[in-house]
């Protein structure tokens, strides 16, 4: 993946009026870079998952809007302002819930809005820099929530994580593990343990594959397996990212995190949670006011590839998320600094 | 399972001089008994894993001996007892570790040295009694550990539970479960939560196939979710069996165990482990004093039907039990009575 797209997940190439994306579907047995110049691939690979993760979402929105409007062949700027409305609503409904996907594809609209007198040479233009400007901000963000972050992380340190908040999910260094990917940066040596997060195994198929990539030690274990490794002393630190982040300090992140926590308090390993500040709701007093999303059943009888592990007749319980106490969580890492989570 | 053996995962049927045995290699997709009445179908029952369980192998070992012996078409006791040497040494063959296996073969083998004087007719005979004392006792002593742990499984609860140490890897009641079986017979109506228990999934495929053909209330969850169920006050009560248990009452299970009782611990769930009396060893001084064995990597990698998840070049960490702390633990119910793990 680094080879292949200068350790980037996803990325615009102007000059080549294309956006650049390693295809997820086909991890981590096949890697594969999508080249998307039309309207429909664009949509498809947000629809399909090719791309995935909110802010990545939001990068290949943009992207994709600058790349379809860049080969527009209208010359009248009424005429390609009205090709753009249509080209954002129908992205738009790639997928009807992502809010970073609606933020970007607002942010690419506002350029239009915000100049109507330039020719449609100089609006192209200014659309592809603004998609660019769009990927190195995500790419400027997640640094800066590693260089917070990457004292935490010293030479040879041994680091849990959970499910996938790498840079799959954005465009380079990600969230959760930017932390990891600055320390490595720096020339130290870094093992990794990914749990594997059932049930759909982001860990072992999302970040185990990128971080291999990266040339990070990496070692994949099942989600009830790092317990054992804590109680060893095998662990001296977990990080895991945040999918909201309650008032009181609460943190809502995927199903699994919680035990983590619960352990890592009891054997002594500090236990940190690296995301964007757009992630802390204000709105939302404690973790108890989080409402936590059930799944559909099959994501557990059927295991990954559609083959029942469970009886007929058996119910499942199968919730996205957990929430995990604050006065778990070490420290809380932003692109703004660290939070001492016991502090409102 | 409950309709076609009478509740039992396998009976020696003396009528009919066969083993009739639940074929485990099928569930939980489909039910179906084996009619077993010769040496290789004896042997290939316990080596292929149709019959699994420590409990379960020596029943069957038992069984298949006398079933195989019965059918002899020899008169002398010479002769007689000549074949059975070799069916002894050949079932043996089927499984060389499994240590029930060689003690049912060895009690079958002292009926034909205890009594060197009867005919061939009266010694098959004896051999079949023999055998269906062997399952007798397993079914009593997986019923007393039950009556000795009912107590603790009151009308309405909600109980978790991780792999299977049900009545599939004995002949009826299992060891772990036993209490929640005996609750159920008493009438109360019990809810079971099983975890999946990663790697290789007994949970789901084993425990909720046997819950639900006892037509008990069954939640398969992955292993990860039990602690948000702990945490919402969801769960009563957790049962779990053990692979050794140390002279100071750590107790060796599968993995996955020790984070269920920390997360227990801390949400104030009572923790409680049942299994036979063999399982102490008092060689054993504590549970840092018992070898984790290391498992396949395929087992994580390729989850159970061979599609690999995870990239290549990952390192794999598969231990195949961990070690509960007896502190962790609430008690330990046997078939001799309730032992209070804080006492040695």
């Amino acid at each position: 993946m680094r080879s292949l797209l200068d350790g980037k997940t996803l990325t615009l190439d102007i000059g080549r009026k294309a956006l650049l994306a390693v295809d997820q579907t086909l991890l981590p047995g096949r890697e594969e870079i999508l080249v998307i110049e039309d309207e429909k691939a664009v949509f498809d690979a947000i629809k399909q998952l090719k791309v995935r993760g909110a802010p990545a979402i939001g990068v290949a929105a943009a992207a994709g809007y600058a790349v379809c409007a860049s080969r527009f062949d209208v010359s009248s700027r009424e005429e390609f302002d009205r090709r753009c409305g249509e080209l954002s609503a129908y992205l738009a409904s790639s997928r009807p819930t992502a809010r970073n996907l609606f933020w970007a594809l607002e942010r690419m609209d506002a350029v239009l809005d915000s100049d109507k007198t330039s020719g449609v040479g100089k609006i192209k233009e200014k659309l592809l820099l603004e998609a660019k400007a769009v990927e190195e901000e995500d790419i400027a963000r997640c640094r800066a929530i590693g260089l917070n972050g990457e004292r935490f992380f010293g030479d040879g340190m041994r680091i849990l994580t959970h499910c996938n908040a790498g840079r799959l999910a954005a465009v380079k260094y990600g969230t959760a593990l930017a932390p990891v990917y600055v320390a490595a940066e720096k020339g130290r040596r870094v093992r990794v343990f990914c749990d594997e997060t059932r049930p759909l195994l982001q860990g072992a198929r999302l970040t185990a594959y990128e971080l291999v990539s990266a040339g990070i030690d990496t070692t994949v274990l099942c989600d009830n397996m790092a317990a054992s490794l804590m109680a060893s002393g095998g662990i001296d630190a977990c990080i895991v990212g945040a999918d909201r982040i309650a008032a009181n300090h609460d943190v809502a992140n995927k199903i699994g995190t919680m035990p983590l926590a619960v352990c890592a308090k009891r054997f002594g390993v500090p236990f940190y949670v690296a995301a964007p500040s757009s992630t802390f709701d204000a709105n939302c007093p404690t973790g108890a006011d989080i409402t936590i999303e059930q799944r559909d059943a099959s994501e557990v009888t059927e295991m990954f590839f559609g083959n029942r592990t469970a009886p007929a007749g058996v119910k499942v319980f199968n919730p996205a998320f957990d929430v995990t106490p604050h006065e778990l969580i070490t420290a809380i890492i932003t692109e703004e600094g660290v939070i001492d989570p016991s502090k409102t």
